[in-house]
């Protein structure tokens, strides 16, 4: 029996109000306001689900969201990059020669300028340093601990609380109107799984992400996969199409993105037969998240914006187009 | 109206006689005789299934099976090999310099042999010379047409017919139980799609396979993904687990092989925690289809059928735990 004293009570009641909203029933989209690109979203839906010229078979309903930015908060540095600069903390703390060397040194320091500016190679070094030669199960172990604690240093929430909820009602929408919902981001696959499936319902098989080398071995008698050091898998730009081609093996009839690195993904989505959508998030809100776009060193929204009206894309502004940002915010009045 | 008249009728009758099989409603696997292996997997089904010490959620119910040899006929030589060795006679047809170059001259004297004895990088160089440079729709199209086409030397049945009834009533019977089924295969990822839907009811983001290097492109200002020289994955041996883990992200807790190329795929499958069945089908059959395990060029079982009992895998006979083989065969007294 639950404890129903006026104590227990409390505690249910904050748990509830913590718990992400969902869509109410009746308005589709609740936190989207009655925008544009709302009825663009209603109306492609309505046309792919009814018999006729658009309709589209459901197994072709297929939905790619860029993770970063598009379905969760990403400045002022990527959630991977906090989690990976705990670990090489962690990492310095037990061999202190690292200590003055950089990458290291900025990590240590919480020096995000420098940080910002490594070369690639060194970022690479530090996911071999974090990432390699651990098995799935002792990375995800690592990685689930981290997400169920790590808090954001402006909300002062935790990171995977700063997802968007319009973006939840979006992802549960297209679900109830038949589309296989995915995640394709340069975040490292195995790290967004450790929360996709919580955060956003999307199971880890709907996953598509940045990976490195790995090796299947027997430890123990037990068969493994251990990750080794470089680059296995690159899902930016170009690459994303190539992912969903070889993940997915159709062509989305929608994608979601935010940045230059989800160019390619809307075009092969957006220049295919039949009916389409192209969404790009614009980050204009300052106020409730933050405003960025073409010279952000995080998340650049440059070629890609001058693309969307070529495109018919659907720039959404999260400051006009969302009632609400987060799942713990009250709704704004739209 | 459908046509009624005793042609019609004959037609129809002609029609339903050359469907696959489907499971009768009353004993399930009808295909497979009574023995310990078709127990074994009934009770694997009941276990996962049933609340209980042994009951697995349905989102880690994942079984992967292996395609040629598991689920299709792989002799005499596998069908891919088939498709690409035609793909190769266009192409000396075109270039007549080629005729006398060998590994193409055995292609085009269909010197099976020879061909046999390829090493690797001449295969490789082969599904270069039919595979790179296409878009994927430009490979769907020849690779469908060639499927919808091509018949076995012996069977003079065509080669997508040569599936195993057995082998689709267990695909259906697991999907009834709450099962993904995949496959995961060392075939060429795009060709497998082009029938798998088809034939065994795996749609394309259940395909897992070898592919070969791919860019995006645009294309008159569409987007593509054009296949390029050089291999990108290797689906094969550990490379199955590494491939499983990247495109499902669960272990599986049923896998189906047939040759030591699904080894490791069956270990990562049954030495994981919690229920597991592991299936290993051997070919012992030569009357209905090929009598073929240790030292067989193609699809060789050796050292997997030497850890089968380690690992408690079932052997499954053929010729003694099938009924029947291909869908066109009646049914055997069992």
């Amino acid at each position: 029996m639950p404890d129903l004293t006026r104590r227990g009570l409390v505690a249910l009641l904050a748990a509830a109000s913590a718990m992400p909203a969902r869509a109410a029933p009746g308005r589709p989209l609740p936190s989207w306001t009655e925008s544009p690109r709302r009825r663009a979203i209603l109306d492609f839906a309505a046309k792919v689900t009814t018999p006729g010229a658009g309709f589209v078979p459901v197994e072709q309903r297929i939905a790619t969201f860029d993770n970063d930015g598009a379905l969760w908060c990403e400045q002022p540095i990527y959630t991977e990059a906090a989690f990976m600069a705990d670990r090489i903390r962690a990492l310095v703390e037990a061999n202190p020669e690292l200590r003055g060397r950089q990458p290291y040194k900025a990590v240590v320091e919480r020096d995000l300028a420098t940080l910002a500016k490594q070369p690639q190679a060194n970022l690479l070094k530090m996911i071999d340093d974090t990432h390699a030669g651990m098995t799935v199960e002792a990375y995800e172990a690592l990685a689930r601990q981290w997400i169920d604690t790590a808090t954001h240093p402006r909300f002062k929430r935790l990171y995977r609380e700063l997802i968007y909820q319009p973006q939840l009602e979006l992802l549960a929408f297209l679900r109830a109107n038949g589309f296989a919902t995915y995640i394709v981001s340069g975040g490292t696959i195995g790290f967004m799984r450790t929360f996709a499936e919580r955060a956003y319902g999307i199971p880890p098989q709907q996953v598509i992400g940045w990976s490195g080398k790995a090796l299947y071995q027997l430890q123990d008698d037990v068969g493994v996969i251990v990750s080794q050091p470089g680059v296995g898998v690159i899902d930016d730009k170009g690459g994303k199409p190539v992912n969903i081609n070889l993940h997915i093996g159709r062509r989305p009839i929608l994608a979601v993105g935010n940045s230059d690195g989800d160019l390619e993904m809307l075009q092969y989505c957006t220049t295919g037969d039949g009916p389409r959508l192209g969404l790009l998030v614009h980050h204009d809100d300052a106020a409730r998240e933050y405003a960025y776009d073409r010279t952000s060193p995080i998340g650049t929204l440059d070629k890609a914006l001058d693309e969307a009206p070529l495109h018919g894309w659907q720039v959404v502004s999260m400051k006009d187009d969302w009632s609400r940002v987060f799942p713990f915010e009250p709704a704004r009045e739209s």
